[in-house]
């Protein structure tokens, strides 16, 4: 058999889960699929122009000035190195970059400090009396923990190699150092990373201390350790120590990011009441504060959540680095209680809030992602651009995609003794403990996800199919024969138990009829408005495909018969959907004025094209939405 | 006869324009009005907390650090001289702290370096070598000229006093140093507001070179001087020269300044195309970019206008100073073009986005001003309190109300040769040229305003009474024979030509039933609801007015009977409006679900009390909401 290589979170035997992943080698995305697609794109285009970037940006530079290699100023961020790990780790997942990490790794082991430190700004002569002085600010351990990821990466993709080797090597000195450090310490990084890195580090080499020292860091948090700063204690997560937390707050990736280390450290250590604590704050956030895309943030000023029900679609700020956050963590959480609530959450922000980060062709990005661009809107600053752009001042968000689009199909199943768990449907091939399958579809653009089983053992096993929680109408049949679904399975998945051969097919099809979906009365943002989603994908309006002369803000859903059909065509989009609208003369009118002048939107309704949220801008730029106001029914 | 003073904006002779203001001294408010009730207000307690905080916050102490007087360390932002000067300026435009004013001017006077620069962060020998080196941050000419308004208030409120004498020659050296080394400069300062100084000094002293200046600085703007900065050159107005833009951009304050600086200039030197710029971008402003209370300011990130229609109610920033900013602006273009709709922004800004920020003690503020509060709303930082707070960070805020309403009195009336022009109705008396009136009303409680003649030339002259826009019902009596209003007057001027004796009696009733309002549907933040607006007051539902347990996201307005009546009380507000509300169960309900699974509020309607939108959180804070959902009615 050939080497079993594991992805991202390969919890510990004795650790707390209702589900195992399988192998990464167990699961292989075919290309001309929807994930399978966007796996390619990432090894054939992002990678490549990360790996660019870096160049262009001067992050290798900044390594290279300690090694002697070059003079050039210092460039970027203060956090840049992550940048280059964040990357090294995509191009470990993927193994499509062999030449970068041989170089990167190489790299890291000489410019590393002789005890371990490893960061390229505060390894500047200028900056060194400031290590480990500026917690709250400095980064040093969000870049540690990235420097480790890598290092995972490495670890269960590619053991054997020298570049493994060495950034394992590297990054087992860096955390040697920081479990040295803070052994006994109540302090913690102002941005959270290195808790989840130093528990998957626990787990590539069995070493306790690391373990310990995550467990140290969530706990430390919370009481008040890194002072106001700019945007109060909150904004770190340091206002409340995460047990006697409710709700989810402040600067959003900082809050994923320390759940995903919080779980990681509860399922590890047993620890139920802070796995308890995780489960409640991501409730917290999924009840009120995320978007229809999956993404978290609504504003811009502090990157952070926002109050309760405040999701401005126009201001979302949704970082792309949030919503991999968010997948990662609800992969963990999945994991961890089996609940299928998780693989939804991953299943709807995977293709819209991360999707539509990346541009068609994998080389520019969106670090925020709203969910409607105003006719008008100023894009000409990088806080809010009008289009997907190659590289940010502050890069995060690229790197990232990178590194989770490498590591994709590991979060696509689980398994083990008693079969099978299918959680996100795609065109691929499974294979674990003898028994194989084949995924067929063109999921989510058709409804038909046929499985084969290409091998099997002797003994009975358990196929488990997750019916997502929009799909109201599922049919199934085994080999031909209707079977019966019972509308959904009670917990989400339904479960084919059966003696398996190879040759068996069953066919899952999940009905998805466009609908039209309204958010909670108390999102005042988008109340008097409907967003349009068939199966997991959110449509939008876009400019571009509007009538000549048309104004988006000024059209709305002819309530009467708003959706026509899902149509087929081989262009931008595989199934775009077919809405009426009538417009609403806008210009001129003031813009405060008694109720009862208002008028309702008249001429004949026209037919517009909708079309996957996640593939908006990819043409000329111009005004998009999501949430099209609904029409009052004329008199 | 007594002394005559003169207020804020006193163009000169030559200088363009329709309507002339008042002498200062000509106009007095009865302390029992709304208007004199916050003048008063003003005096006794906000000055005076205005003069302590700048003692508690070591504003003082800065520039005692200058004279020897201090050795303590430099306190706050870099430009908290500002604080100093707008509020000696209040100081002088209110008489009420003459120790404070004596005390300053003698320590700016002494503060000053021999050349006429004073800037306290500046001064400090660690920024010498900065001086004039940063002016896309450094806020140097901004600091010079609120300090130039502040002699020019001492100028024409008590010329003959040694402080004022002082500070007037103070400001004077460092107009001087500005005119010596800006004389042939590209460059301008990032925050505008010397501009619209430097043209009131050279009216107060009649010296042609700051006038040029200040032109000069006008035009300088726009050609990416200042660079790229955190927020891109639209930020400060500097990514298109002012006479070619269309649209109001970037930090609101800045933006606002600067266009009272350029109508200034414009009047000043004939430049009816720089006029014609100024009314340009005020138009965009309220056409697209103006709240109901008259904020303007839709973004806390970069304090910032947004996009068009982007008007946010609960991330409002409408920012204190820009309201005021936008008052002094409406007032140079109501001078300048005579177009009742400036004097009708006025008020609306003044009794709802400025009156709103200040307490009803005097002595706490709010620097922005959201139109909504949400339940779970987190108030713990200043950007975005849950009530107002005494002294701010930045305390831009307080001193500049301080100023405002110590002038305020200044800002009602105009007059000349054909008589007077009243524009905003407030309790006081007027005397000008042998013609004298009294206003006595309770206005905008009461509807009728009365105007009795008490001193007039044999010469018949006309008394003008503006007809604010949202009046559609307006009668005029005189003498108590009711006299035709025709309806509203063409240019929203009631013009009364006659000769007029002593104790004859004009009275006004403005009829101001309770009026719905909505937004344009370009909107989209406020879809679907409708503000209560009665006169010129925008009401607001507050937490304290609801039945025990009631949520305030889930009341919707009655449609079918949504307001009962305007109630007259002696609480909080003279005036509240009863409004039927229904609750629409909210807790537990999905944040995402199908259109047609949304259920209609449910329950008899209650009858709940709304308060006037600028006396919320005066009791214990909680949620509060300008913008109240529409119900949907039952089938």
């Amino acid at each position: 058999m050939s080497f079993v290589s594991h992805g991202p979170v390969v919890p510990t035997p004795t650790a707390l889960g209702r589900l195992r992943p399988l192998p990464a080698s167990a699961v292989r995305l075919t290309p001309d699929g929807l994930l399978g697609g966007w796996q390619a794109r990432n090894a054939g285009a992002t990678l490549p122009h990360c790996v660019e970037q870096l160049g262009v940006h001067g992050n290798l530079t900044n390594l290279r000035r300690l090694t002697g290699d070059s003079s050039a100023a210092f460039a970027g961020m203060w956090f840049a190195d992550t940048d280059v790990h964040k990357t090294l780790e995509a191009a470990f997942w993927s193994g499509a970059a062999p030449a970068f990490a041989d170089e990167v790794s190489a790299l890291l082991e000489k410019a590393q400090d002789p005890d371990g430190y490893l960061d390229s700004w505060y390894q500047d002569p200028e900056n060194r009396a400031k290590q480990f002085a500026e917690l709250h600010y400095s980064h040093e351990m969000y870049t540690a923990g990235h420097l480790i990821q890598a290092a995972v990466a490495a670890a269960r993709s590619a053991p054997d190699t020298i570049a493994a080797q060495q950034v394992v090597a590297v990054a087992r000195r860096f955390a040697d150092l920081l479990v040295q450090r803070y052994a006994v310490s109540a302090e913690v990084d102002g941005h959270p990373e290195v808790e989840t890195a130093l528990v998957e580090l626990y787990r590539v080499t069995g070493h306790r201390p690391y373990l310990d020292l995550a467990g140290r860091f969530v706990g430390n948090r919370g009481h008040g350790v890194l002072g106001e700063g700019r945007f109060g204690p909150a904004y770190y997560q340091d206002h409340l120590p995460l047990r006697d937390t409710t709700e989810v707050t402040g600067h959003v990736v900082r809050q994923v990011y320390l759940l995903a280390g919080a779980v990681d450290v509860a399922v590890e250590t047993g620890d139920r009441e802070l796995l308890e604590a995780a489960v409640r704050l991501w409730d917290s956030a999924l009840d009120s504060r995320t978007y229809l895309t999956g993404g978290q943030g609504s504003r811009h000023r502090d990157e952070a959540y926002g109050d309760p029900y405040e999701l401005p679609p126009d201001r979302a700020y949704a970082e792309t680095c949030a919503a991999i956050g968010n997948f990662q963590l609800a992969w963990r959480l999945l994991l961890a209680t089996g609940d299928v609530r998780y693989a939804d959450e991953m299943e709807r922000v995977l293709h819209n809030g991360i999707a539509g980060s990346t541009a068609a062709d994998g080389t520019a990005f969106f670090y925020s992602n709203p969910l409607q661009m105003r006719t008008g809107h100023d894009g000409s600053h990088e806080d809010a651009p009008s289009q997907r752009l190659t590289w940010y001042s502050c890069a995060c968000c690229p790197p990232n995609l990178a590194r989770l689009m490498a590591s994709l199909h590991a979060y696509l199943a689980t398994g083990g003794p008693d079969g099978l768990q299918l959680h996100l449907y795609a065109a691929g091939t499974i294979a674990d403990s003898g028994r194989a399958v084949e995924v067929t579809t063109r999921y989510p653009w058709d409804e038909d996800v046929t499985v084969t089983v290409t091998e099997s053992p002797a003994e009975p096993w358990t196929l488990s199919l997750r019916v997502p929680a929009w799909c109201e109408d599922v049919r199934l049949t085994v080999n031909g024969t209707p079977a019966p679904a019972r509308g959904r399975a009670q917990d989400g998945y339904l479960r084919l138990h059966r003696t398996w051969h190879p040759g068996d097919q069953v066919r899952l099809t999940l009905v998805m009829p466009p609908r039209l979906v309204t958010a909670h009365p108390r999102v005042d943002a988008t109340r008097g408005t409907a967003a349009l989603v068939r199966g997991p994908v959110v449509y939008c309006l876009e400019q571009a495909d509007l009538p000549a002369g048309a104004v988006l803000e000024d059209l709305e859903l002819d309530v009467a018969a708003p959706v026509l059909v899902a149509y087929h065509s081989s262009g931008l989009a595989p199934v775009t959907l077919q809405v009426r609208l009538r417009a609403r003369p806008g210009g001129g009118a003031p813009l405060y004025q008694d109720l009862q002048r208002t008028t309702p939107a008249s001429g004949s309704p026209a037919t517009v094209t909708a079309i996957p949220y996640f593939l908006w801008a990819n043409r000329s730029p111009g005004p998009m939405r999501v949430w099209i106001p609904l029409g009052t029914r004329e008199a």
